[in-house]
Order: structure tokens, then C-alpha cells, then sequence
């Protein structure tokens, strides 16, 4: 392919794009990293090398790459209906059928109380900013006017709106913008191997956890909380899983208080846990669930919120008198991205890739353990379906990090690049993650897991001479 | 098609999907408008009706519906690299042209200042909101911590997420979630029609508008104002187009106050003022421009943001101090979205269509004031390039409004429905508002313009009632 400009792809890419959650520095002194290409877990970069993606993209890749049936859905909408907003009560055949099937899925596949109604949008993002927008709407509604904060947890990741960044509890995205908003508090951060106390166990770390809970409902005042949000497995932030009958306790607390429950499903719905959603893994009853990512694998930009009957039951008895909901955005419901939805659950669904998660969720942490549990530097390796963590320590026995500004983990990240397997470097902890797309086979996860133990053995030297300096 | 549970589309839409911008009352008891298919400028409901969409969606099929080239690129791009994550700088191809595409289209096409890069997103409201965050990060990065307020307009309207909703100056979508937020501030709408004062000259009332931004910048102090948001033509707010030397005026203040120009081309960008941007159409220079509809014709979901040399030379120098810039989305600069506008940008080039709405503009204009310029209810026809706003007042020569809560041209938009031309009620000031797809033809312009004729023909009995009850 001719470029304009006679310029490499490399150089035209650092005189025009902006990187997300990247370092200008880097891109301007080393170049972009240019992929090319992709097919079911591979992902080829500009050198011709193909890459073991064990991220699935940022974990939402779920039916792998490059499915020519989700290619021939998107060209087949484009070609009936390119496009169909949903304002003023309009509405189209794909969107209206992947408002039922969701709902469907979640009443057979979550074990959760039915949902009301599905609303829509492009990213998680705007997922996790449309619930936290609609909590202060049904509390107005309902005439609690003051009940409006949003708790969210230290650790958590729910998008980066301004809004969004603000219910994310990881620092690294917060100082630079003045954030979070004064209406989001956070509370502790449910990861016993990281913090629990010296010999506390997972049920006196959970107890504690809950109490912490209690305590922030009791400091800010329960007529002032509006809802909890929460991953059910904490991802970004480290996959955190959540220690012993936390959630049905949690879930107690925030009944007892009159407090929603937020469940952003974005990173565990369709079949990251070896479920359909995490919901059905941790018995959740949540009142919106928030879903991104694997509602389409990520071949076009959607988003969706699950409510409840509680919260639709107060919309719709107002509507009457109060008029129209004032939120939207022009993409909410496109008709292609609803298509190509259909036919991604379709493929998840015809392909078992669900079931193909939970068979292979014992082989692949088993593959993680054996060949990296005696390491020195890993503390911990932790993992619920296709989901997993690989967390660094400098001393294995007293969990000690290694020194502040030090990054073991990307260390590691970049040697797994040269041995031809991507994993992502987290930004709270340093933790590698591990979210391959749900059609990987027991072979490729084998694969993977020998070319991240090259990785790790490779980086040895490097993360010896980081506890030296 | 068989539909799942034996309900009928419209029954299915009632029980599962949350419609954006909607009354619920209004989609519970009636039903939604289903469309089924869409080529050219015409959109197909249910019933088999063809309407010509002079909305093109919401302001956005700007190529018009169903093309196949666009259905081809989206295909192929999913075949080939179906996503790819821009984070820690990674890249691909279809982005990489496209950001130098787009600051070569602007450096081109908008007489203003070279762009330095261009960051992606997938919504106009998250460009927005991406925007307001990326001030506060400059003033941070320039030690200006206090620095941080953004000046919007009343009846401007800049998307829906929690920050973006805040920018946006319409009180319908504020009250209900307790917006704006306090770092977003108005001032005056430059809309002569409606709030000149009696004989206030349209000269004498843009000094008024500039004076009122003035006054409110040394009311809340230039030191705490970070930047100033405007569209070259508010669009949703009533199609208000800027009163003389407005812009020129304004860009003096801002570069007085040290205050940053942000351009929302979300509708103008890509054509609608018979222009490429509406920053060349208005003269404008603008530090940060978002766009997003026009950019893939809403074939794919996908915003971008221009910044200038100004902001992206600060962020670069302190790169290397402060680390990773940690904003962005999983979908920001989406490889399937790149390869659909670069097409799209093709199909508008190769098609002459900015040169056709340049073309049109005239007749377009003359159409709406031939057939409708006499109505006793019609204050204001007023247009640039191919947008267009027709203003309803209970007596022209008073340019009094009709009673409050009566929508006449809610009423219009019912009746043109029925007449086979989509038109938009907007919820600031009685407006309908025209934005038919770039590609349509003098035929279409036309048959769409009689049609609407009809509509408001149709409709005169019931606008007579309103002023009599």
C-alpha cells in the first residue's frame, strides 16, 4: 500500500494520531507498535511475527478474531439498514431482538431476577456514565433528591468518561483530571493476597471488608447513597476475585440501605468466568448490569444497560407527568452493531465457546501454576474461567512489592512480546493478565503458557537488578 | 422472519428496549416506528411507507443510507483485523491513515491552523467529554490548577454523557440528573430571531452576545476559565446560525483570557455547511475540534478529536515527566471505523458531495421559502450549506411564541411523517430542523419540500387550535 506523503506508517503515526493510555514520550522516541492482522487468537504485527493474544484485545475479543460470519452480518446490515437511531420511539427488527435476547440470556443463563428493559450505547464507558446518570434520575423521580452517591471500590476500573473515571478507583487515571467528582466515594478493595492483614483469613478479610462497607454507609449517611457498582471480577485492576461470600454480603448491606446494586458485567459477561455472565458465578442480583466488550467481540462499538423492575417500575409509573427520558446518544441501539451482536451470541452460543471456557478454565491455570509456581517473584496466580492474574512480589514470603516505580510486570510484558504472546501489564498492581478469546483450544493455551514462561524466565535477570537499585 | 415468543417487532419493543430520548408513556401506549431498510435518502417503516429522510438519522447518514462501498470496507476490515486497540502504543493501518487524513482534510479544507494529532473515540458525546477532560490535564500540566471552567451557550448542544450533558445548554435534558455540573458555566445564546431585543440589529446584537461573554469572564475570572465550547451552527439548540463577526469577536475575547477554543463540528464537520468544517465556513481556530457523525456517515460509531500545537506541544514536553497520558477508550480508534471512514471520506470526495451541498444550498433555501415563507406561523426560515431551521411563532409580527407546552412543530414533524418526509422537532426553541444526506439531488430536495409543504397545510388547523385553548 501506498502511503501519503512517501512517510513509514511508523513516523505518519507519530506526527498525527493521540494515543489512548499511552505514553507520548515512548511513541515519539520509539514508535507506534503496528499489528496487521488477526485471526482466531493470533494477532500478526508489522514484522510478520503472529503474537498468542492472550488479552483478547482489552478482554473483549470473546469469539476471536477475524469470523467472516461476523464480517458478512456487518456488511449485510450496512447493506438494509446502515443506520436507525432509536429517539421518539423509533426502533428497527436487529435492535429490538437483541433487547429480548439479552434479557433472555441473562433470565436463563444469570439465575438472576428478570430484567426490565434494555437500554443501549457504544463503550463501557458510557455504560457505567448512563447508570450512574440514571440512579440520580430514579432517586429524583422517587423524591430523594439527596440520595445520589455512587460507591464504587479502590481498584475498581468502570470506563473513563469523566463520570466513568470517577467510579474507576485507580489513581493513575484520576490526578491529572481533578477526579473522582465529589458524588463517588470508594471503599476497600476486596483483594485478601494483597491486603489482608498479617494471617488474616479470607473470611476475617472479607468480614473486614464488609464492615468497611457498613462504616462508609454509616460516615456519608445511607439517604445520601444512591448505588454500588462493581465488577464481579475486578479486572484492570488486578482480576480480583472476590473473597468469600463477600457479594451476599455485601448485597445484605446495600439491601438494608435502600442502595442499587450496579453490576458492570463489561469485561465478565458473555463467558469471560466460564458463565455466560458473572452475575450467575456469584449469585448477584444486581438492578443495572453494565455490558460492553463481548456483546460483540469487539468487531463494532456497543454497550448496553440492563435495568430492573424496581427502576423501570418508577420510569415508566412517571412518565406520564414527567415526559421524556433526556438521555441518549445517536448511536444507542445501531441497527449494525445489533446485528453483528446476534450473530456474535450466535457463534458463543453454536460453538459452545461458554462451555469450551469452563472445560479449559482447570488446564489453563494448572498450565499457569506448573510452570510458574516456584517462581521467586510471583506471589500469586489466581484465575476464575478464561480470566486470569499473575501477581509479582520482590519476597514471596512476606509479599513484599517491588520498589516504587519499578514495573516487573511490564518488564515481563514486553519479554512475552519477543517470545510471541501478548499479556497486559495492569496499572494498580503490578499484575500480567490473561483473558484469551473463549474459542482458544487446550493446544493454544498450552502454547501460551510456554512462550509467557520463556518470557518470565528471560526477564529473571531484569527484575533481579530492579531489587539491586 | 420468525421472531422469538411468538410476539409480534412492536410488542417486543415494548417489553425490552429502554428507548433513548423517548417518552415511555408515549412507546407503551403507541407502540415504536419501526423502519425496516434505508437507500439513498430514503428510510422504509413497517407499513412499506418510503419516507425521504431529511434528518439523515440525527444529523449523520451524511452519504446517504445502504452504500455498499462502505458495507465492502466494513467487511474487509473485519475480515482482515477485526480490532485493534490503540493503548501503550499499539496501532494499525486503517487509524494511522486515517488521523493524516483528517489533518491534511483540515489543514486543506478549513483554512485554519495545522492540527497537531487527532485522539478517537466512538461517540460525539464522548469526543466532548473527552474534551472537557483533556483542559483540565493542559491547565494541570501548565501549573494553572484553578484554570478549569468551560464556557458553553445556551442551546447549545454537545452530547449526554454526565460531562458532555453539562456542556450542553438545554434545561429538558439538565433537571432531571441535577446538572450542570459547577465547572461548566453559559452565557448568552447568539440566536437573533428569538432574543434580539425590539429593533436590536443583528450587529448590535452580536456586540450585546460578545459583551455578555465578556461580563461573565470577569465575573467568574479568566484565571478559573479553561475554554470555551462552541458549535459553528448550533444544531439541536434550533439550526442557529452565528450573527455577524460573532466568532471573530469572540476568538479575540478567548485569546485575551488565555482561553482555549473548542470547536464541536459533530454536525457541521464533513460537509452539512456546504464546506468541508464549519471552521472554515465561520473563520474559525479552533485548539480542540470534535467530530464524529459525518466522519463515517453512522455506518460505524466512531468521534475523534483534533488538538492543536498549542495544547499537544505542552503535553508532549511534560511527557517524560509525568508518564502515561491515562485517558481512553477500548474502542478509541476502532481499525473497522478507520476503514469505514476513509471510505467514507472517499465516497464524499469522489461524489462531490460537499461540492453538491454547496451546490444545492440555494435551492434548498428558496424551496422552504417559496412553499412556506407567507404561513402566518412561521417566524424564521433560515439555512447554511444543507441545514436548515424553520422557527414557529403564534404571531410573526410580535414573533410571539405559541403557549408553553404546546409543540407545533411536534405537530409538523406528525404530519410530515404522514405527508413521507422526516423532519426533526427539536427541544429547545419550536424548530424543525433539515440535514438530508449530502448525496440527495435537486429532485429529492424537491418532492421532499412539497411534501413538507403539505405537512404544515395539513397541520394548520390543529396549530390554530393551540392558540385557542
Amino acid at each position: 500500500m501506498t502511503h501519503p506523503r512517501n512517510l513509514s506508517l511508523a513516523e505518519m503515526d507519530r506526527q498525527s494520531v493521540f494515543h489512548p493510555v499511552s505514553s507520548i514520550d515512548d511513541v515519539m522516541r520509539n514508535g507506534p507498535s503496528v499489528y496487521t492482522s488477526a485471526a482466531g487468537v493470533m494477532l500478526r504485527n508489522a514484522a510478520g511475527r503472529d503474537l498468542i493474544d492472550m488479552g483478547a484485545g482489552l478482554w473483549c475479543v470473546n469469539a476471536g478474531y477475524g469470523r467472516a460470519e461476523l464480517a458478512d452480518a456487518s456488511a449485510k446490515a450496512m447493506r438494509e439498514l446502515s443506520y436507525q437511531h432509536l429517539f421518539g420511539g423509533a426502533s428497527c427488527e436487529a435492535t429490538i431482538l437483541l433487547a429480548d435476547r439479552l434479557l433472555g440470556l441473562f433470565r436463563e443463563r444469570a439465575g438472576a431476577p428478570q430484567m426490565a428493559r434494555v437500554f443501549f450505547g457504544t463503550s463501557g464507558s458510557d455504560a457505567n456514565d448512563t447508570a450512574f446518570k440514571l440512579v440520580r434520575y430514579y432517586n429524583n423521580l422517587r423524591g430523594l433528591p439527596k440520595k445520589k452517591k455512587v460507591i464504587s471500590r479502590i481498584g475498581a476500573y468502570h470506563g473513563l468518561t469523566y463520570a466513568a473515571t470517577s467510579l474507576t478507583g485507580i489513581e493513575a487515571y484520576h490526578k491529572a483530571f481533578d477526579l473522582p467528582i465529589a458524588d463517588v466515594v470508594h471503599t476497600s478493595c476486596p483483594h485478601h493476597y494483597t491486603f489482608s492483614l498479617p494471617g488474616e483469613s479470607e473470611q476475617a478479610f472479607s468480614d473486614r471488608m464488609v464492615a468497611d462497607l457498613e462504616t462508609l454507609i454509616a460516615r456519608e449517611g445511607a439517604e445520601t447513597i444512591a448505588a454500588f457498582i462493581a465488577e464481579p471480577v475486578m479486572g484492570t485492576g488486578g482480576v480480583f476475585l472476590p473473597p468469600a461470600d463477600y457479594f451476599a454480603r455485601v448485597q445484605q448491606v446495600l439491601d438494608a440501605n435502600d442502595i442499587l446494586f450496579i453490576a458492570d458485567e463489561i469485561i465478565t459477561g458473555f463467558g469471560r468466568t466460564g458463565q455466560w455472565f458473572g452475575t450467575g458465578t456469584y449469585n448477584l442480583r444486581p438492578d443495572i448490569v453494565s455490558l460492553a466488550k463481548g456483546l460483540t467481540s469487539a468487531y463494532f462499538p456497543m454497550s448496553a444497560n440492563m435495568v430492573s423492575d424496581r427502576i423501570w417500575s418508577v420510569l415508566e409509573n412517571a412518565s406520564p407527568e414527567v415526559g421524556a427520558f433526556m438521555h441518549g446518544f445517536t448511536y444507542s441501539g445501531h441497527p449494525v452493531g445489533s446485528a453483528v451482536a446476534l450473530a456474535n451470541i450466535d457463534l458463543i452460543e453454536r460453538e459452545g465457546m461458554v462451555e469450551n471456557a469452563a472445560a479449559l478454565a482447570p488446564r489453563f491455570v494448572t498450565a499457569l501454576r506448573d510452570r510458574l509456581g516456584d517462581n521467586p517473584f510471583i506471589g500469586d496466580i489466581r484465575s476464575v474461567g478464561l480470566m486470569a492474574g499473575v501477581e509479582f512480589v520482590a519476597d514471596r514470603a512476606k509479599r513484599t512489592a517491588f520498589p516504587a516505580g519499578t514495573g516487573p510486570h511490564r518488564i515481563v510484558a514486553r519479554h512475552a512480546i519477543e517470545a510471541g504472546v501478548l499479556t497486559r501489564a495492569l496499572p494498580f498492581i503490578p499484575v500480567n493478565s490473561f483473558s484469551p478469546p473463549l474459542s482458544i483450544t487446550a493446544g493454544e493455551i498450552d502454547e501460551a503458557m510456554d512462550r509467557y514462561a520463556a518470557a518470565v524466565t528471560s526477564a529473571m535477570p531484569e527484575l533481579i537488578a530492579l531489587l539491586k537499585s
